[in-house]
């Protein structure tokens, strides 16, 4: 089988697999894993903050992100296919309490002054208070593409003037900065909070990790507990977070490159292929889905008419190739 | 002084304030008010539903009306300008943590097809359920327009199929009734939840009801005495709104009209106009707003270009022809 | 009918109807309400606040003022018979995410020590942080009892050092003032914030007055908003309150012998009499009920084995004569 | 050092590491991971329930578990010391809306009388309803205890006739089960829910798991996405359960043998000692946890006069002698 579902399939290599067996480990309810202070302190380090917080799922590192920039009451601003407000199960109004809003954007991609026009005053007795917006990077819905620095640069500024906080939906921030060659600091300090995964493009089984003020992190640690994330010898899956850092985020390149050959084979315009993910728009998605299936591909449903392949490290040059030579046929006919 | 302001800023006349001090009263807490159990009986039969309940705003009618056919981590949609989600504190989320999500629509005038088309499934394990969708009818944000009653039979139809209820924010369904001639209970049948509210244009201080199915409404007696709503000798205040059915119900064509001369005296196109508001567009509002207040009319900013205008049982005929004489001039600088 | 289920039965009298009927108003939702200002002016000075904010229940009363010094995720601690945690449907935590954490204390009497004692450390990852404690008095289920002022001013004083707020549920502090000849303003200042009801002694139909610090009062007024409770010419309401400031106040002191004159004639200790309750412990309590009701006398029941009566002022000296006869009666048998 | 603090603490073994690494996995998020699937049957199988549901914490199966018997603005009933309202951070109201209730026991012992007496009725007007009770076996703050069957078996009699439900938090239910030679299907079927956790004496990093009914677990599956307990190849952590299902969960008893080898030489009453917790009461415990661990040896201080010393897989007998001879040596001083 060619999985190009998603990159949450990937499956931990030999070597991570040996490297989370010989891990350094701790309780790190009591914060004394090794491995987990390890690579805490590396990812606030790599996105510029004071400090980070390991959690078990990019859903808890973006909930409890925007919790730490938004009250009860308060609402966040984004984009209506923002995964946030898409994928997280409404997250934020029911374990927060929070509103979330959205405007819908050209496919995705952030317009700054679009979402600065949308924001509501703090202080009046009838509207609910903007406290905060949040940017996902590269975007999934918006199929993979990378934010424009110039916009963010822009919310930042702004955001430092209204008061108004921003979060970063950093999932696959490592796709947006390999393929725009953007320092992972340089996005990290356009945000105020940022959640970036580790069990996407990175290939580890599991983890997220939260960044930001070491003030903010320690009330995060609360939520995190609070929410039931508190785990203890946890190192296990830190120790395959930080063998990802090093030896599997350089290769993301590759995934870039295979899926800029999926797009040039099923004629689908390069352009619009910025990282890992190529769309099929006007397609029968769910024959094509379940046609390709039947010959060993595998392929997501975004919609009726849209399918998303997703390249990753399970998937080398020759499942491409064989996943290309299915999809071309089945689009030819 | 004139003010257009708003319909809520109606005062209790004579008479109101006569029925009011007469009424019997009992403990509504323990239900022994007759005055409430009256009113209660009355609004439910006229909108066609079982049972109602008197709460003390239209925020907390809609509030618990959307709560009843919602549960928290699902979501509610509806118009990106409906008073649910701009003018009620971001309250479904905050206090029973329910998701809202919006479409963006002509101006807050209902498209059926186009709301049908955002429902999520209720059995995703990735996407927030579509547990409801909520109707303003009239639009306070749409300039007081009404909702298309084939569009209501549309979305109503499809909900049943669907499983996804109906909540009406009727706070002004009495001017929507009025202006088309359509019964109240018409409105009332195309909605599993509706909250209709007695202190805008009938008049009375304060009061609004929430009518629903006998079992939805002893769930909602228990939402509002948790929220605070439930108060004791409230027939004092149930009464007035009894006496606003009998007597300021139908005088609400009244005010319709001096809505409708007040926009061929300012140059707004009539037909834009159906119920009891004016909208100017493209008007310095706030410079428009200052100069009319200190010529003793006062009007409502909407954004730094709109101002609006809203008609009401305490603005007569002579203080209509003052406001758009005052307002008629300062356009014309 | 002698009514002696709860003080909050009392029924507006026609002097206070007439305060209504003639009360100036405006739209308080927009802060201009003459009558509400000219309320929440006078309770915040009696109590020696600096705001106050009229809402429509003593359980709004309660649940705000619990929140404006508790956040969600930390906890209050009070009395398991406190009005907070059993008659007011569980609402700190449904829509504030509050704990309650209770102390069984000797029949409601405030013990600080006890309280202080159950304390948790606000910077404990494991434990729920304890914000704020509330205090009844008089305590309802207490059987009307006025806590001891010394109890109240060790924790006040504890509380300044242990940056724990308190709050004051002073549903009847009229009582416990009027009993114990303490200054309201002496109750007022042992609390961070305090709500206290007007439709119960001082028999008003609706309303209630939360009173706590100007910065806090402007919160308080948002989740007014948001919880349903803004009405608009709710004038009508607070000049009843005011009406019963200033008459019915001091003839509380007549409830309160009605009290001594019913525990006399059924054989209550009169010392455990404190204020406008007698408690009749040990009684077959549905039978007795049931038996007085057909005589003419209603009672409450607190349990199977508790009855309790209140006095208040739609009972004159006539209808305490005459429960005292139907009861001592029916428990001589 | 010796490590008596908790049985949080232990570090997985060689074996269990090497399970781990050799472990199937598949994405969890979309049901693929067959090492989590065979562990969640075998677990539900093992308490006689239909189905389960892994989650990354104790506090999150007991969140979810309680959420799944209990709405928002009900309240669960539970002993004062009970984990979950003690060491859970108010998650029950903070994220669910949930109150919890408790009744003060002897030393955490289950009295299924009591717990009854305190239940309150669903449909009355004023009080929270109480929707299910909470019992924890072995019990943390009770020392370890045992619950005692026929408690049990009587509250869950009562409860099919009340229509109340029975959560159970079986953290360590298989000390009980070990202690007390009961069946784990006989405990399970005494609970509407249970968790239960692998990362305290069956010694795994990390790990819980809920069981309830088939279309309970499937709602519960939607509250663990949205609550971020959902994770991709966490089959990696579900093998190291598995192990210890097989491998330590008939070696409990050894570390019971251990705790009453320091209860001997503590002077600790042996009959007080159920299962693999000792507690020294009326110590110094500051300052005795100071110098025990300057001699390497932790423990763990519950408050100012309370140390609790629990054993575990990773504290053999030469460390139970060590701990003894250190312990037994400072409290002779």
């Amino acid at each position: 089988m060619v999985d190009l579902r998603s990159d949450t399939v990937t499956r931990p290599s030999e070597a991570m697999r040996r490297a989370m067996a010989e891990a350094e480990v701790g309780d790190d309810v009591y914060e004394e894993d090794p491995s987990v202070r390890a690579l805490e302190e590396r990812v606030a380090e790599l996105f510029g903050h004071e400090a980070a917080l390991f959690v078990p799922s990019g859903t808890m590192g973006n909930q409890i992100g925007m919790r730490l920039v938004c009250e009860p009451g308060q609402e966040i601003l984004c984009d209506a296919d923002a995964h946030v407000v898409t994928y997280e199960m409404g997250a934020a109004a029911a374990i927060f309490g929070i509103s979330t809003r959205t405007v819908v954007s050209a496919g995705g991609r952030l317009d700054a002054q679009q979402l600065i026009d949308q924001v509501r005053p703090k202080d009046n007795w009838h509207l609910t208070a903007t406290a905060a917006v949040a940017v996902e990077n590269s975007h999934n819905r918006g199929g993979g593409l990378v934010q424009p620095l110039g916009e963010l640069q822009e919310l930042w500024n702004w955001s430092r003037e209204a008061g108004v906080a921003v979060h970063l939906d950093g999932a696959r921030i490592w796709n947006a900065a390999v393929a725009s060659g953007t320092e992972l600091s340089t996005y990290g300090r356009l945000a105020d909070t940022a959640s970036v995964c580790f069990s996407k493009g990175l290939g580890t089984p599991v983890g997220s990790v939260l960044v930001s003020s070491a003030e903010r992190i320690a009330t995060a640690r609360l939520w995190r507990k609070r929410l039931g994330g508190g785990m203890r010898q946890v190192g296990v899956l830190a120790a395959a977070c930080t063998y990802a850092l090093e030896n599997n985020l350089p290769r993301l390149a590759e995934d870039h490159e295979h899926a800029q050959l999926l797009a040039k084979r099923l004629g689908v315009d390069p352009s619009t292929v910025e990282t890992n993910m190529v769309v099929l728009d006007d397609v029968p998605a769910p024959m094509l889905a379940e046609a390709a299936k039947a010959q060993g591909v595998l392929v997501s449903q975004v919609s009726a008419r849209k399918i998303r392949l997703v390249t990753h490290l399970d998937v080398d040059r020759a499942g491409i190739d064989r996943a290309a030579d299915v999809l071309a046929e089945l689009l030819a006919r």
